[in-house]
């Protein structure tokens, strides 16, 4: 009997937003929630512990990321990974397809499955539907995900369309090899940006009745209405029973645009690679916390912030701490992130529970709009390093 | 009245080690007592909360480092370093005498005082005793050091000689500019490795009737015998009644052979700087966590130790994190390292009260005495790295 169930308590009558609780063998997790990532078993920065205290219900690992590194022989042997990160609540394991399908000339793809090589060693390896889900099973995660195949979100409609119906075949194999009783099989809708191959695979998918499924292949380039209209095609297709995970997609504004459309499950690494970047949300937007504007700010960065950073520090010590690279400042201004989130889904999930969901959103979007100048340079300069050195795909692989 | 004093409970029959109590406006120190450093207002990696969860009870500061960066106009204008920092506990700020000596051909000595370039900009700076007592009582720290010329340890005896006697005319200088009552200003012993003058100087310090007495310009490079032969020299002659500090020294089998001669106070950097490159303290001595040894180790590094680390984690899992470069790594090495010198302490002056100092010193250093192969390797290595960038020297200026 599987240990998972998801119960909807309310769908918001002017969106498709809705507030329900996945119940998993590690304990409950109220939707829409947002999940910080933890690609090599750690939320990078922080102790288990301080993830708790965030009050965040689930996080994600990296299949691919752990399978290489420390490997899955050491983590089965110390006990699976809650065990071995020391982390007690839910986790979910992706299946690593996304990495893997990264890696561009490592990799090398057929119907059984992805020969490639690593990018830390290059020493070979071989994932299929089959491998995917063994190693999941043995991580030992509460979900874990379909091995899929992740095309070049500009190819051609015959090209996605062959992909996509590889994914389907192979979401069956992971079907049929999956015999762990603890954890839920989520199915991953794939498509491009393609109206008619996105409705056709969560057709497919919703067939096969999982426990949950993901939207996959989206936000990886393509513009942000393609996103969203990619995603109203799928969510409706999609019974309404089961969660619905909208991967790798999590910045504050998506958050409540996700959300809108029926999405009850997100991750994304961008609160805490921004974090270590020095750039911090605020309600007013994004903020780069090395701007002058800082350095004698007696107050914390966020005024009606709760967590433990705006509790304890300045934005003047966080602005020190950065300039002068010290390891607490990426603590800080990570906890800062996912606490932001974390807060900003409860109001979520408050708001459609009390039927203000439109109007949070609206003012919302409407004050977070601003990012600033600083911000946006460091993002165009890390975009054209990314460029410059592409192959493997660093910035996709890594947190 | 000033708000520091000093009551010494016990002293040892078999050695010089004794046991006592520094009072301070931010609270009491149980001595002898390690000093975790917290260079730019960080004990690196660390937060304030996780420094008092370690049961550290006095953090060390530099006075050069903060004055570069954030500045003590920046630290004025937040409250103060303990605001600034979120410390509540007492602080010690050197003079930044010995950084400013450090910068080889960027300073430049004279009676008045020295003018020196920044590490960081090059910009030209001047601190004499009165700068260094100024700046210090801005940062408002409760214990304060006067500013000391630090030579060279292989110097000549004439050149030493000078050099302690401008230290001892800065001495006075610092006494009559030294004004806050909240802070104990404490002496700074020199003489280089040359007896009868670490005894002059001990003898000048003693008559100018100082708080507290620092052993500055020791553990520069000389042999050991000779850094403790001279601590031989010195303590005898400086009055019982007061704290006696052994400045940046603070290796575990060093710990005990400074209290054996009488020494109250011990900072240093290396627990956290070998913790942030995988050296582990351990009853056996140094170990390095990134060894293939460790890659499936489930017990914690150190069986019988309380610190957060070894609680919650297993050697397999730090040495993951090693192995993948994550920060988590780093924070708990430098836990572990730092709540071993804690609890060291702790037994060392369990052990002064009930008399049994001398069994607990032996027992201790012939199990310490090993230090594996690979940091031994590590240490030339950085060693010869150092040697060959040399001028100025980055590890005396940065933790």
């Amino acid at each position: 009997m599987m240990k998972f169930s998801f119960d909807l308590h309310k769908t918001d009558t002017a969106t498709a937003a809705r507030v329900g609780t996945v119940t998993t063998p590690h304990g409950d997790i109220p939707t829409p929630i947002f999940m910080p990532v933890g690609t090599l078993g750690t939320v990078k920065t922080l102790t288990p512990q301080e993830v708790t205290d965030l009050d965040a219900r689930i996080i994600l690992a990296n299949t691919y990321h752990l399978y290489l590194r420390p490997g899955v022989e050491t983590i089965t042997k110390l006990g699976g990974l809650h065990k071995f990160m020391g982390w007690k609540g839910p986790i979910l394991t992706d299946s690593g397809g996304f990495q893997v399908l990264s890696l561009g000339h490592l990799r090398k793809i057929s119907e059984d499955g992805v020969v490639f090589r690593s990018h830390i060693d290059g020493s070979e390896h071989f994932f299929s539907p089959e491998v995917a889900t063994q190693i999941q099973s043995e991580l030992g995660a509460d979900i874990i995900m379909t091995f899929d195949d992740c095309p070049d979100h500009q190819g051609e409609l015959d090209e996605i369309r062959q992909s996509m119906e590889m994914t389907h075949r192979w979401a069956q194999r992971c079907l049929e090899s999956h015999e762990n009783e603890n954890q839920a099989m989520f199915g991953i809708v794939q498509g491009g940006t393609y109206p008619e191959l996105r409705r056709q695979s969560a057709r497919f998918m919703a067939s096969l009745d999982f426990p949950g499924y993901a939207l996959g292949g989206l936000s990886v380039g393509e513009a942000k209405d393609v996103t969203w209209s990619m995603v109203e095609e799928v969510t409706p297709l999609l019974p309404s029973d089961k969660p619905r995970y909208l991967m790798g997609v999590g910045s504050p504004e998506d958050l409540f645009e996700g959300v809108a459309r029926g999405i009850d499950m997100f991750d994304c690494v961008l609160p805490t690679r921004v974090a270590r970047n020095g750039s911090l949300f605020t309600t007013q937007g994004r903020r780069s916390i090395r701007r002058a504007q800082y350095k004698s700010m007696d107050a914390p960065v966020e005024l009606n912030c709760d967590c433990y950073t705006c509790s304890n520090f300045s934005a003047a010590y966080l602005h020190h701490l950065f300039k002068t690279e010290e390891m607490l400042g990426y603590r800080l201004a990570s906890i800062h992130n996912l606490r932001f989130l974390v807060r900003l889904m409860e109001r979520i999930r408050q708001s459609i529970l009390d039927g203000s969901f439109s109007s949070l959103k609206d003012e919302f979007v409407s004050s977070y709009a601003v990012t600033d100048q600083s911000i946006r340079q460091t993002q165009k300069r890390k975009w054209v390093e990314a460029q410059r050195k592409k192959q493997p795909d660093t910035l996709t692989l890594q947190e």
